[in-house]
């Protein structure tokens, strides 16, 4: 199915009239600035300046109001004050505008008050078919179109070329430094966006409209929250379909940091794990600082295409050097495959002391041999064993005498190995650098940063072949309970294809016998009661029962001593199940987050989770790959690959086990609230994993 | 005792007079450079150039060769082929040359024919009294004194002001990287020297000598391993004990990177882990990329004085960086303490939708306000609650119309708050930069690197009063024996003020009973054997025994099994110990690192240690402070305060055990290889630490 951009987006950013509210000729003037820059960039289309007090603003023909105006205009911007915004919307006439700008604060942002007005001015926007972007924002512009609706002085020092980068912030602020840097790193942009106050639009909608837009190869957004999950997995995922990637700055990632957010911002900012798990899910590239940002959006505009894996060859002039770089490729998760035997060999035979593995240090050498650069490079890539290769050049990069030898070494090896991205380290001059980066390389003057950089873009590498989500369960579910026992439960999750240890419900010695000849071997006996949360305490557990007798004795111990301990407790019966076997203990679960929905944990059993806090999470629901990555990316994996002297769990069945519990999680996302398996115990691969106990909570019971 | 600066050191690198032995008159010839530098810019000794084949040199009179001068020479420039220079340094009279700076490769960086020429290089020196720089060195500068006894061509591409960084790298081509980057950054030099092959002088020497020079204030070192690290330590003691900070980047953190720097580096590159132990315990800042190196030095430059804690102000007119500003804090160690009341009160009162906690944001009405900016600040400083000050400007630093406020606002601040060193995070041009930079402002375009820069700086107030190294105890150690069993080997410790548990060692049954009698309570029984590691296996252990009869019988039993299952193994007797009370698990050791001696080790016990990796280092000795810091450093810390429902364990009793560990390890080194105490018990606090097991290897003997 062939999406198709949202029509009354794409009016309002590839408007064809632009009125502008509270116009002003003053300089300096918010109300003057979209016209100055409009008419200053040359808009092509047609600008009408609205002021009642002016028959002209600028030089152009002003209106007194809109609904003074014959024709429909596609974008108002709104420059004056709070009290005449919702004045100027109620003006237009019904259909007549597609869209507005506000630029105006003193809404949500400063309390319940200005809430409310917001509230209202959505409501009059709503009334009239209007989009909105803002309140309090410092709107938008359209670099390609010479759309400047915006106040913010940033294009004014300078302006942006057009280029393939769409930036979307939800901060004015840090949008117009954004701007700022982009221009000082020579970026090019499709759009900037300012969502402000996102009364209506909000940085989700902007994603996935320019997921669709013609202009942008790479989108980079910044978000303090997100009132709607489900259309923020949408523009991802939109994004993701259209080969778009995209970088996010998203607040909050500590806990002070999430503090400062909450007091500073309206939207709700969420739980940032389910963030996290978010972005990884639907490849998103989350970027933690300013200076991560732009690494980032400068290497997918620069390089064709991003790198297709892991495997990074490191090239130096510098064995110093390249061990940092080394150092930072593996905290990055790159892999430095060794060259081919033969390369390796060549290279030695022509620099006895150079270092022929990965990382390659051709030594200074190759100042004195300028050929040795482009051909030892050119020999170790032959072979298509590296994704991308990162150059250090040291202060040699400066060298005026060797400029042609660099600048043909970038040209021939882009030419060569057009499939291989290349990042070099050296100080250029910005000339230099913009000359090399015009040949698709990237230049950074610390080779770590680099490193870096091309670590993080290889995880879009890991979604290249995302599969779609996987279609929930269709299963028609058995009618619901108003409660679980921990029987019902794991009977529910079986039902649902988790590997639940079978488990009866005995309500007297007779049933418990019969159901010990049904699962065969020794048994456990735990008592059953919605009363009883710590079993043990009151006697209410008999571990390794075998044999009728000996069954028939545990069973009337245990009510005995239930009877004793907890005369109140209501009691369901008996649960008897087979004994455990040996195996990792892990723990998985399912709690409902307010934007985002259902969202899976996984983590391993005791310390792990408790004192580590040691675990993962994705938003429900996802396949098996999906859950192999959230189990590979805890600390305490390598215990289920085999530490201590265990043999290495059964991963894949643990991966199948999350991926059924997320679809289960999804699909029942109305009925259940919280899923929590504590032990999913892990088996020796080959041998399964097996849930052992469960808790499920009803959604929207008062319990 | 006062520490004088090392006089052949200061010979080297402060010279009257300065032989370039293979002057050349061709300019881009090594032999050219040096004589070109120092005539260029203005040394003031005597330079001779040294050439058999030309009577002068550019302009210069020459001398056919070093012992044809009738003077002494303070430095001889070495530019001849590794064939010349072994006669080079022959030819000088014995007390004529006081030291020679080597830029010929060849040596010990080519392999073991050249390692040989190195070792020749070095007899002749040594027999002569000449101290070398190199072989294999891009030489050194003295920028003050306008030394320029380097071929690097980077100080030919513009040099870098006089100040008061010293530079000091191994590698030749990361010093050449790094004095261009200094110069783009505008730091000042005082030294800049490149060590080489290391032949005699190292980094270490180099640190040690710079402490003691009255042009450094700030030393910055990459290094690649270190051979003496006795000397090593003593050279960061000197710039500790003379105040001058020490930025190090180490390569060879990960796996990745120390396989590559072994590859690549002459030097036993050792255990990073004893590195990264060894510059914790010596307050040296280590960077971990080029940028960070930079950052870290311009700070320690441009600041009067590093912040003095890490309590710090976060003052933004944007919210949402400011949130991601604290983001970074969190992540670098830092606190963010509230402003008074009374102040927050007050920026309420004047803008009411800022934010008034920390971050501080006064939002964009610090545009339309330019007095808030610094009122606030101000006020928030007032009462002297925080170490130091980060501020972002956003887009609006750039503004020429608000420059002056800008500036205004750098230099109040740092006038009426001389004790807050003051990062800002802005775009300005390089001029404005610099105007703040000599107002003693910081300047980062990234407000996360600002973050960074100053929680690693912050680390220096942490070693502000760090104590001298506890002297070792002096008691008259019993005499050794060949081995030791786990009872011989808790009696020395615990003579070494270690808490072991008390455990007695019964050689009969009667024995056992008298020893039981002496612990009162129930004890345990183990076999103790040098043959059986496993006691369990052979049935060596009883727990939980109490009364005559019981302990006879447990005795016997423990006997008989041992005979049944391992008769061939020597028996020393029977071990008895008091039942252990209940506490956290943990694991102390030391190991004898090759180049750095004894190492403490500190981990918590089960998965903490075997999956997690969850330890840390520090050299012994050390005192009861920097044992807490070890304790803190670990991830598992949690638990050792409470986690779990366990109340808190006495982590000064645990703090004083490793103190008293590692002064019985410095002390006697030379006894013993390896200590591991497995467990060491943390009791609740006010408890103790009890150290349950122990083995302990003697050094020297195989076994």
């Amino acid at each position: 199915m062939i999406q198709l951009p949202d029509p009354t987006l794409s009016r309002l950013f590839d408007p064809r009239s632009i009125a502008i509210v509270g116009a002003s000729a003053t300089p300096g003037k918010i109300g003057a600035m979209p016209v100055t820059l409009l008419r200053q960039h040359g808009y092509e289309g047609r600008i009408i300046p609205v002021n009642p007090r002016a028959d002209t603003i600028q030089g152009l023909a002003a209106a007194p109001s809109l609904n003074a105006l014959d024709q429909d205009v596609d974008l108002a911007i709104l420059a004056v004050p709070a009290a005449h915004a919702a004045q100027a919307l109620q003006s237009a006439r019904p259909g007549q505008l597609g869209a507005a700008v506000i630029f105006t604060s003193g809404y949500a942002e400063t309390g319940a008050a200005g809430a409310e007005q917001q509230q209202r001015l959505c409501g009059i926007a709503r009334e009239r078919g209007i989009r909105l972007l803002g309140p309090n924002c410092l709107g938008f512009m359209n670099v390609r179109r010479k759309v400047y609706a915006t106040f913010s002085p940033a294009p004014a020092n300078g302006a942006v070329p057009a280029g393939g980068i769409a930036m979307v912030s939800q901060s004015g602020a840090f949008g117009a430094y954004a701007y700022s840097m982009a221009r000082e790193r020579g970026l090019g942009l499709s759009h900037w966006i300012s969502t402000g106050n996102e009364a209506d639009i909000d940085v989700a909608d902007c994603i996935e409209w320019l997921a669709h837009d013609a202009d942008t190869r790479v989108i980079m957004a910044y978000m303090e929250g997100c009132r709607d999950g489900a259309k923020l997995r949408r523009a991802l995922a939109a994004a993701r379909a259209a080969g778009k990637p995209v970088v996010v700055t998203k607040i909050g990632r500590t806990q002070a940091g999430a503090q400062a957010a909450a007091s500073h911002t309206a939207a709700l900012a969420g739980d940032d794990a389910v963030y996290d798990a978010l972005f990884r899910q639907y490849g998103a590239l989350r970027a933690r600082t300013i200076e991560e940002f732009f690494n980032l959006g400068y290497a997918l505009d620069t390089w064709p295409r991003p790198p297709a894996g892991r495997r990074l060859g490191i090239f130096t002039i510098s064995g110093g050097v390249g061990a940092l770089m080394a150092d930072e490729a593996q905290d990055a998760g790159l892999a430095l495959p060794e060259p081919a035997a033969a390369a390796q060999a060549r290279l030695l035979a022509q620099v006895p002391f150079a270092s022929a593995r990965n990382p390659v240090d051709v030594t200074g050498q190759a100042i004195s041999e300028p050929g040795l650069l482009l051909a030892t490079a050119d020999d170790i890539l032959a072979d298509g064993r590296y994704d991308a290769l990162a150059v250090f050049l040291a202060a040699a990069g400066s060298s005026e005498a060797l400029w042609p030898t660099f600048e043909n070494f970038a040209r021939e090896m882009q030419a060569r190995h057009p499939g291989v991205p290349l990042a070099i380290s050296a100080l250029f001059t910005p000339e230099r650098r913009r000359q090399l980066e015009r040949l698709g390389c990237l230049v950074f003057p610390d080779p770590s940063a680099a490193i870096r950089t091309l670590g993080t873009v290889a995880q879009l590498a890991d979604h290249a072949d995302a599969a779609a989500e996987p279609a929930a369960s269709s299963d028609d579910p058995p009618p619901l309970l108003d409660a679980y026992n921990e029987v019902q439960a794991m009977d529910l999750l079986r039902r649902a294809g988790l590997p639940a240890t079978p488990c009866i419900l005995a309500t007297d010695a007779d049933a418990a016998v019969r159901a010990a000849a049904e699962l065969d071997g020794p048994v456990a006996l735990k008592i059953v009661s919605p009363d009883i949360v710590h079993k043990s305490d009151v006697g209410g557990v008999k571990l390794n029962v075998a044999g009728e007798d000996a069954l028939r004795r545990a069973h009337a111990d245990i009510l005995d001593a239930v009877r004793r301990h907890a005369p109140e407790a209501r009691i369901d019966g008996v649960l008897v199940a087979p004994m455990a076997p040996k195996g990792v203990e892990c723990i998985a679960g399912v709690h409902c987050d307010p934007v985002f929905g259902p969202v899976v944990m996984f983590g391993l059993g005791g310390v792990f989770v408790e004192v580590l806090k040691d675990v993962s999470f994705r938003l429900a629901p996802f396949g098996r790959d999906e859950a192999l990555a959230m189990i590979r990316e805890i600390k305490g994996y390598a215990l289920l690959q085999g530490a201590r002297g265990t043999p290495p769990c059964d991963v894949d069945a643990l991966a199948d086990a999350l991926a059924a519990l997320s679809r289960f999680a999804h699909a029942r996302r109305d009925d259940f609230s919280s899923v929590e398996i504590n032990p999913l115990l892990a088996l020796p691969a080959g041998q399964g994993a097996l849930a052992l106990d469960a808790v499920v909570m009803r959604a929207g019971l008062n319990r």
